[in-house]
């Protein structure tokens, strides 16, 4: 089986260029002017940008009740063509055989390739020898909660240090959800206590000092421990200041933030007829500063990725969301948006000028498959590695719409936003999955990948 | 009861000058050139500075094992007229209560004016609600403790945030030790059982990161709150500057360092024979590039004041720090302090050109009792203001030594070291109280101040 | 002559405290309760405040075209009993013979008391020299210009190192107007050629950097030749900021800003009728943000004094600011403003809880006796010092306006704005000078006072 | 005329992987896992890396007494395949004719692909009015000179301003030797008239703050004319950390530093016989903390690339530096190096681990093909990109000698340091030119290569 693509621009992390690529057997095998290839499929990419397809390094399916990897075609569609799971650790389970599970569970379904992080639920002193455990395994980044109290997960100090202590020794790179709990959980009952249950509360008991508060603090320890550190999803400018300041004074201090943050504002919690609870996601929404402060942050490099945090929850806004309606905690958190990362990201970030071509290649994918250690497999199109391949049509205009989505969720949490450009074709390995919008491909199509550890040492 | 100085050299936290100063009643009652009034005692202070007897915002009698205000002359003979105490809190009564068993223990034996704070150790719900009523019973600070797991007094966040939140309406400034409690307890954990036993690894298991980061926590806690803040024995370099940057950003955040972190380094916990404990407090001492940003810092006015934390058990070096022999957790922490602090700031200080002589007065005098709630009854020479007065030889070359300390214990923690300069005569509420280092006052003669709300807003 | 001020509030930079106050032979000899002395003039001050007489170290009598010190009971009437005044250097003359002839020019006429910086016009060689010699003869400060392209006395940066060079070993303080001359040349010329004439076009020509980079390369300077450093003016907000950072870092690096940059916006430039051209100065009038960072700046002590920069055109609005009719470049800089900073400190300042009552003393008169070396003299109420006392009434309401001024221009700077308190009498060494906003006195009765040596070392 | 470069490693700022590379006229055509071509010339670069020619953005050729293109063979030999020289400008002459003077000297003779910046060295108003056509030219970069008092090319800040402010529309980038001139002659003249003639006094006159002050001041202009500003050859801490800190708050602002600052120190000025002059360049070598802070930038990023600053004196140590045996502000300023810099970002960043592979060649050639307008012709390995390609044996081990040096001098600027690994072949448009350190090409296949506008926008 193989594929030669014509006459395509590439776009890369460094510049683009006009070239063919010629693909055998799920990798990219040539790459160059008038390739002369026999191949099994010829396709015509003229006026149209070649980029290596999206990682998307922070996605959830079928955990804390969200839509499992039967949906897993929204992402390829959206050009996205591996994502990284968060499976929760299972209780009486080791991380290694919760993975194991997950992987059960996806690998019949899944129509995207896909690794998995590890994921603390029980943090019991057992993590911490498994810890040691998990690159031979395929695991390289886990994942705690500095919130959430009263959940089993959310930890204290003492665990992540230790944990940062043995992560280091193993290659893996720990991965924190920095909300300070105590916080949130304080404030939570105080809103609520005074009426204030509407979701646009929700933002009001996560205030930007809460997170910027747990980051600093998760710096703090992995100075103290010598280890490297990815805070996910951040959404404050303080956060994310930290973030820079420790990296830029020779610390291991990464971070990602999510397209929702990127694109929307806390307004949108306060939406009419409970609408606002659609955008329920923790940390939440902030204000225009904030978002002007992400898009800077990710066009300099001091956040190293965008991941969509997609969630969608079973029953959607109508029977899930809704949970909420007279107490906001009880909202559900997270939104679908695993279909809409590249959409997103091209047309309010390149499009506006926020960031350039090259940068959307390095967010997209490149540094995603870094950070996860699935670099050079994905993340690039260059010779050896996974046919992973988008053909982008830069002259489409269009509207995200929840008709066109396949997260199959009652509501897209972007709904009627614009769309320039879109994926004319998505390939997985060489194989054509997604068109103009479509998919294409097949159900199980998917495939595991190890991840190799010390991505970001 | 009257009494005239005369011809000595006032000397404030603005400048100095020659004057005369008559004292009725307690009080100073005028300042002036060859003041003309018939006096019960005359003294002649020519070729002496004059200045404010010294506050000690920050010492332990009788609480955690300590020696109690039977001891109280040593402060005396030092120069310092004021105390504040931390008495703990007691099981099952309220912090208004506890200070009264307190006020009856200290009246009748101390011979320093004194005052107190609140220190919590059983924070339940009743603590918030007894806030508001603390001011009026003349407690206007009040401590909560970052550290010490294991302990019911280590807080959690959320009851620290929660304190503020109501202070900040009360008019009571919050005090904090701030150190990271859960990495403390896991590095001590960690280095017993690598066989790390000698006090030298006291400092090891609360390096200056386990305080930088609580101090930076408790900011955010402030900032979040828009509550004062004040952080007691401030030690680590970032931790002193989290709190400049904290004020110089707008926040009404504030800290002190303690005469033995001005003048000791961590290489005294390695002393030999085990004398390495004498040093054990906490914060631990630390490297010399902390001390000299310490003397920075309160010359810069970024640290307001210069405590003792007096803190002298009862047992001593042989009796009590022994108990830490093959622990160095088992080490009661705490040194003996009080008598010194003048010796130490001017000797190590003003000497050496580390702070100016106006400064030594804010720090030793002004700023704690005004941060304290205190002024301007204590802390300067002024009319109407306590006729606290030291009349300061600076001619005088001696030693600091456990004989001619009143701390009763049987080490001096700063042994050795020089003192230039003593008080001749110091005066409490116009009454020679103390000479050439002798106490010549009496048992019961120290007075109860109650403390003024909003001292640091 | 003896004068004793009962029952008064003494404000100090330290605090406040109810006093007498009792005067001789121009000297304050003593401060206290009931004092019982046989004075010539007894006065009440019940209700009032009594504070130090102003130092307004930096206003220009009779030089650049402006009035001389016959209009100086105008700073007398508002509080301020001693100014220090730039007499230019004159052709052929030296630093200290261009001061004899300013000296000779107010003595018969200052109704205020004085001293005199340096301030080089013709910077040749000759000045490294005399440098050395200017403390002897009572002189401390020298300021130089890095603006003003075209004039012999804007000087390059080799000049003013080599002047840090000398006045280090002198015990001179380096004074500089600080603003990018090349800049500020070049922006003026483009203006104009563009037809913006207008006197808005004075804040373009001399923006916020034009100031940031002259202080900011100021700076540099000081730090290699290791001298003391004072930056005039200061109006905008990164220049006040490189100012604090280099003090923080350690360097002695100062500066004051004025009355105007405290209270007016650049708006005021933009006033119909060329009534802008009132507030023509140098450096030009911000926006709000300089504004408020400036207020932030005093109170915090990253700028130590509050000048007038005082300099009333001989011809006012009329006869010399209109001169600039068609070109903002020719319309003559500077404002009235010695008798209004009091007024506006207080006013602007203490009643809008800005700046707290004791650094109101600091910055009206504390800091800048202090700066120019004519403390413990001046600055302060204490025994020994010059009884220059203010007795203030802080209930009296009233507006600021040309009629009552004493600056005999035709127009007032502040016109129009509140005045909330108000000395009711100055004391000029122990003689009633002013009463109620009427000049009292007599003309000479101001004094010379020669400056001490390093005032800021 | 074809190449096919076979299972060679190819390296690029992404990363690296397996590979052949095929070139068909000039033009690198294919890349690709074997691949089919029947090429002229047929190379095995097993166990070798393949990487981009070098570019160095800043070397003198033939100005200032330096030697000529015909010593272009030495770049070649040291992996770097374009050089961007700086010809000064002719008196009399613009910048456009000045540049086509410099191409009709280098067009028979170069050896080494080659552009030009402009470099002024008579400002006049002509200036402004040519810069506009800068590009259009072919020359998108211009330098000016802050430093060389005394000299037509010293430049005044409105000169810098003003081109900045024409340079911004016409695309053309700034670049500035930024000391500050006046300061460096002060300081020179001082230590002349003290005796201090010895080379080490060099480092004595050109200290790191009037570096730091001229970069600042730069940055300033850059600000207010809102223009890229480019500053050449940075080697003090403080004025990378200026560019890093503009660059971060938004402003385009960029620079470079060079090898010699990488890997000499200041002590090389002190060796014995004089030889010290050997070191002798502007800005002058640093101690080793500047040499730390460099290293970490230029892996952060935070300065873009490193240049050679190439510059042999046509007489070298013996008949041109000893012009200053007795003033070292006689020593002729520069240092050999073009063929070296390869060797030393290889050996001392690479091998010991200061920077990344990936990071190697952003700083050897990606990134100065960006700088200058090159890219993507230059400064990649990529399908229609020139074929400039280095096969790098990383094996090899050797030392840097004047023996083996094409650079035409009578001393070596790294004398006796380490060699590992070398170019085993560098190609140049396709053509072997170099081969395990000797040049293999001939005279004038050098090839002019116009730059394009808006580099750094
Ligand atoms: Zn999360
Ligand atoms: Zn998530
Ligand atoms: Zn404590
Ligand atoms: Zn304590
Ligand atoms: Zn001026
Ligand atoms: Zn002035
Ligand atoms: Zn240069
Ligand atoms: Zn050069």
């Amino acid at each position: 089986m193989s594929l030669l693509i014509k006459n395509g621009t590439i776009l890369s992390a460094e510049g683009e260029y006009n070239s063919d690529i010629y693909v055998e057997e799920e990798k990219i095998v040539a790459i160059g002017k008038n390739l002369d290839y026999n191949a099994d499929e010829i396709v015509d990419a003229t006026g149209k940008y070649m980029f290596p397809g999206g990682v998307d390094e922070h996605v959830h399916y079928g955990s804390f009740g969200t839509l499992d990897f039967s949906t897993s075609n929204a992402p390829v569609v959206g050009g996205t063509t591996t994502v990284v799971d968060f499976p929760p650790q299972i209780v009486g389970m080791g991380i290694k055989d919760s993975v194991k599970v997950a992987h059960e569970n996806a690998k019949d379904v899944a129509m995207v390739d896909y690794s998995f992080h590890g994921l603390v639920m029980y943090p019991t002193e057992d993590i911490f020898d498994e810890l040691l455990t998990l690159p031979e395994a395929g695991i390289s980044t886990i994942k705690f909660f500095m919130a959430y109290k009263g959940t089993p997960f959310m930890v204290n100090d003492d665990v992540i240090f230790k944990a940062m202590q043995v992560a280091k020794k193993a290659g893996v790179t720990i991965f924190l959800h920095a909300e300070n709990g105590e916080l949130v959980d304080l404030l939570q009952k105080q809103l609520i206590a005074e009426g204030k249950t509407d979701p646009i509360y929700h933002a009001a008991s996560r205030p930007p000092v809460v997170e910027a508060e747990a980051t600093r603090r998760a710096i703090y320890m992995a100075e103290l421990a010598d280890s490297p550190l990815f805070i996910v999803h951040v959404t404050a400018k303080e956060a994310m200041e930290a973030i820079r300041d420790a990296y830029q004074s020779g610390l291991s201090v990464y971070g990602e933030t999510c397209t929702h943050y990127l694109t929307l504002t806390e307004e949108k919690l306060a939406e009419p007829n409970f609408e606002g609870a659609k955008y329920v996601c923790s940390p939440a929404l902030r204000k225009q500063e904030h978002v002007d402060a992400l898009w800077q942050a990710v066009q300099k490099g001091w956040l190293k990725a965008v991941g969509s945090d997609h969630a969608a929850n079973v029953g959607g806004f109508e029977n899930d969301k809704k949970k909420g309606l007279h107490d906001f905690t009880k909202i559900p958190n997270g939104c679908p948006s695993a279909q809409d990362r590249l959409a997103l990201l091209w047309t309010y970030g390149v499009e506006t000028g926020k960031i350039t071509k090259e940068k959307f290649v390095e967010l997209f994918s490149t540094n995603p498959a870094k950070i996860v250690g699935l670099f050079p497999e994905k993340g690039q199109i260059a010779i050896g590695s996974d046919a992973d391949i988008v053909i982008f049509d830069p002259t489409y205009r269009g509207k995200i719409t929840v008709e066109e989505s396949y997260h199959r969720s009652d509501y897209n949490t972007f709904e009627g936003m614009d769309m320039i450009g879109r994926p004319e074709k998505v390939y997985l390995r060489g194989k054509l999955t997604a068109e103009n919008g479509k998919f294409v491909g097949i159900k199980g199509q998917g495939k595991y990948i190890k991840s190799k550890p010390f991505g970001l040492c």
